[in-house]
């Protein structure tokens, strides 16, 4: 994003650590990004203030909001639908405040927000400023980039995702309103954007720590994944040629990501981060994973042994 | 259980309520059923001090069980191989202290532990006590009953497990070892046992609360389930007939269950827990929902609202 000028509101989501949040923030970096209010108070008392909460904003939650921005949070919220607009309207007069609103765009059809095209973006900025609350600007996230394969797609993912917020801003702006932020982000467009002429911030985050699933888009290498699950070994399966860590799904996850066979549920290190032959979470129970190989040879029985810590790589 | 006369040592996992566990003791009740060294101290810090933590023991972890011994937990550990014999023996060396030790037999061929007539029992049981550590009893889970339908499949389930741990108990006793526990459990086996002959605790958990997956077993109806997500509508897809809420995986699951399409990721009820028609969650993201009818129907436009608050049944 550097090169582009084009400056990081990273998503904390994924680090949730303020130090880390604070070290992804260049000079430039307008804030951070958050995905739930319990995220944005505790930033805020770290006194990261510059907020943009980047999930569609529930009526119910604007009290909340309110509350933090008494306490000081620069905080803008996000949403589609008129109904929406006007529950701002209606809190805004009751908590005699000042909403931040960006406008969500949809920039491949599958995910929240509008299409830039839609005739309900002029109205509803109409109502968010006839209002009296301010309509910061766009925002999109391309979650489709996740389905893409290769640099071109990425590349192509990410200028869909750059045309989406720019063209709905240009609309925004011929219709008269204020429009100072065009946000898009997600890792894989942020990595791959040859372009970002007319956007005002990323909001990047799983970069920060990358995973398997972003190796596999070519986003990084595994030697870039810089966080990892310390298991134990627990158990041998020496009819099956496997092993058992006391890491099952709720250490590492439930979904087996992008990956086809042999991905698995995490590759398998040693104790310093060194990949143990081509050894993968096969399989997991809520509390145990079973080793094997991906190749799906039975393993040596002296190919691990009881005791041993393990690294495995998200 | 309390009709086949076998006391329940209810898995906290589920809970994680000092309150709750409480209520789910009978008078009759040993104690309780962990999954971490961390719900271990937790709830002996409430005085709940009598634990099975009922999975296999990482060697890593000797040092933390000693420590929680030492202040006033009884907690027997699981294990079923040598070397994690021969590290508990060296642990207790180092600690001065004795361990509780739970030998885990595998009742199905598809979990950890060993099969009842497996050889090493006697020789692990002789490695626990001439190291001079105690020999507790025999623990089994039949984590294959979830995928059991019906009532004489899970009754069948039940009487395996049985077995396998009657067995592997006298197999014990006739080697000369004290067993004092012949410890089972999971939901669908507790609700479906006709005999629990030999056992002396059952370890379920899940019925605490119960999901649609108990329900999909005929363990319970979906009546019976008493916990919920709540979540609020965000946002409308018009055009494909579905609603956003603001509840995706990381609030409700990534894990489809057992059920077949129309199954979704929970069932969507109204604020009081009452289902609002055939309505399902269909897909999640990591921050939103995608509600949408079970049958496919497209809902109709006035059928929620922005602002509705729903539960979701899981």
């Amino acid at each position: 994003m550097g090169a582009l000028g084009v400056p990081l509101r990273p998503h904390v989501k994924t680090c949730k650590s303020v130090e880390i949040a604070r070290r992804m923030q260049g000079p430039d970096s307008p804030g951070i990004t958050v995905s739930s209010l319990a995220e944005a108070e505790h930033f805020l008392e770290a006194g990261l203030v510059d907020q943009v909460y980047a999930v569609g904003i529930g009526p119910g939650k604007l009290d909340a909001v309110a509350a933090l921005m008494a306490r000081g949070a620069r905080l803008a919220i996000v949403l589609d639908h008129a109904d929406a607009a006007r529950a701002v309207a209606a809190a805004a007069q009751a908590h005699h405040c000042r909403y931040r609103v960006l406008l969500e765009i949809d920039a491949d059809g599958k995910r929240a927000g509008l299409n830039p095209s839609d005739p309900a973006l002029t109205e509803l900025a109409r109502l968010i400023t006839t209002s009296g609350n301010e309509l910061a600007g766009v925002l999109t996230h391309m979650g489709g980039s996740y389905g893409c394969r290769g640099a071109r797609a990425l590349a192509e993912a990410a200028e869909t995702e750059r045309l989406a917020a720019v063209t709905a801003a240009e609309r925004l702006r011929e219709a008269g309103h204020a429009c100072s932020i065009t946000s898009v982000g997600s890792t894989p467009t942020a990595a791959f954007a040859r372009n970002l002429n007319g956007i005002t911030e990323v909001r990047a985050g799983t970069h920060v720590f990358m995973d398997r699933v972003m190796a596999e888009l070519g986003v990084c290498t595994e030697d870039d994944i810089a966080i990892s699950v310390l298991t134990e070994v627990i158990s041998q399966r020496a009819s099956a040629g496997e092993w058992l860590i006391d890491a099952g799904w709720t250490a590492l996850t439930t979904d087996p990501g992008i990956g086809g066979p042999g991905f698995g549920y995490g590759r398998v290190c040693d104790a310093h981060g060194r990949p143990v032959g081509d050894l993968i979470v096969r399989a997991t129970n809520q509390e145990h994973g079973i080793v094997a190989a991906a190749s799906g040879r039975a393993l040596d029985p002296n190919s691990l042994h009881i005791g041993q810590r393990l690294r495995i790589l998200p």
